[in-house]
């Protein structure tokens, strides 16, 4: 399978040249980054909260404490939709209407389940945490068994997903080319700055290849 | 005013010394970006978006199509949920549990409204293109009435909120200060780079100082 099924649910109807279902493109946007927002039904409202997640094969895990509402609401409803979100840059047009913002964002539905078997829930905390920083797990302390009870970890197997991309120009209309009026895209990237060490380490302890390996590949 | 109530909707339960709810503070979190996350409520499915918008007082508006499934669906529920977050950081702990992030967010819950009133309508197209870039709406062609008529423009009116902060370094266990393993914070920021004009402008046309200001404004 090389492309989610499109619905009802996940179709794109507006801007649907934008839109794409194929997997590999959708797997690239959802590992660039680890911060995504989940929504989730509470009192038939529909509530918003941003949370870190990693990715494994077709499965997002999540985790936090044993009482967050979102996660228990999450587990109750047995499904969720994720939207992960990259700005590229802004797009400034000559005409107000067509200003934009070139992005890669992708919706994605899911079954909702506990993660309980101690082997799938520490690899789960392992992928979240690699996901943010990777390779970065081997470096620090593992969790004790108190902190992994205290871990509540939650898997959300992708259903079915949407990614809409815009990464071109400024789209204005024919008759507004000669407008004496400047267009033009301000491209925008979010970027990751030298690490600043704990004042109490011991001087002996560096920073370790991981992380300055992901401060490069996340510099300007 | 200077507080939102706390009720059982937006009470932030973990991490409640990190929460605020102080309309100031919430505001400042709103103003320094213009891309949020909506809620809504589809066949009993949450469902989330990614979208641009504008603040005005205890007003957001947001901007779509006629047909924006979101959109139509908000006015429906008349109530709506807006995440909105700034990543700083990640805090690299010594141990895994104990690993976070720097942050600035706002879940917002207010009440939905569409803008009949033209005079109106226009302010907040002014708004939202002005919280992308401040004071570009000036420099570009305003819409005329087609594109006018094929806009819908939502209010939301800030009901209640709640601000989450995270600024400040590693808090590791007691026992785990003395592990040979490295901990800090990695800066993170999202950076604005100098525009690039379309290619078939004229050469006399200059960016505007609005355009050059925000670009400095978020530069490194």
């Amino acid at each position: 399978m090389s492309e989610y099924s499109v619905s009802e649910l996940n179709k794109a109807i507006r801007g649907s040249k934008r839109a794409t279902y194929n997997i590999e493109e959708i797997n690239a946007i959802i590992d660039d980054t680890f911060l995504c927002h989940i929504g989730y039904v509470w009192q038939n409202k529909s509530i918003v909260i941003p949370t870190a997640y990693g990715r494994m094969n077709d499965i997002i895990y999540i985790h936090g404490s044993l009482k967050n509402r979102m996660m228990t609401n999450l587990l109750d409803a047995g499904e969720a939709s994720v939207s992960i979100t990259h700005l590229d840059g802004l797009v400034l047009a000559r005409s107000a209407f067509h200003h934009s913002a070139n992005y890669r964002s992708v919706t994605l539905f899911g079954n909702v389940r506990k993660v309980e078997n101690p082997d799938e829930k520490m690899k789960a905390l392992k992928c979240i945490l690699d996901h943010m920083v990777p390779d970065h797990w081997d470096n620090v302390r593992q969790p004790n068994q108190k902190e992994f009870n205290a871990t509540l970890t939650i898997a959300i197997k992708i259903n079915t997903a949407t990614a809409k991309v815009r990464a071109e120009g400024v789209l204005d209309e024919k008759e507004d080319l000669n407008l004496p009026i400047w267009a033009g895209v301000v491209p925008i990237k979010q970027v990751a700055y030298h690490p600043i060490s704990e004042t109490d380490l011991s001087k002996d302890i560096e920073i370790p290849d991981a992380v300055l390996e992901y401060v490069k590949t996340n510099s300007e």
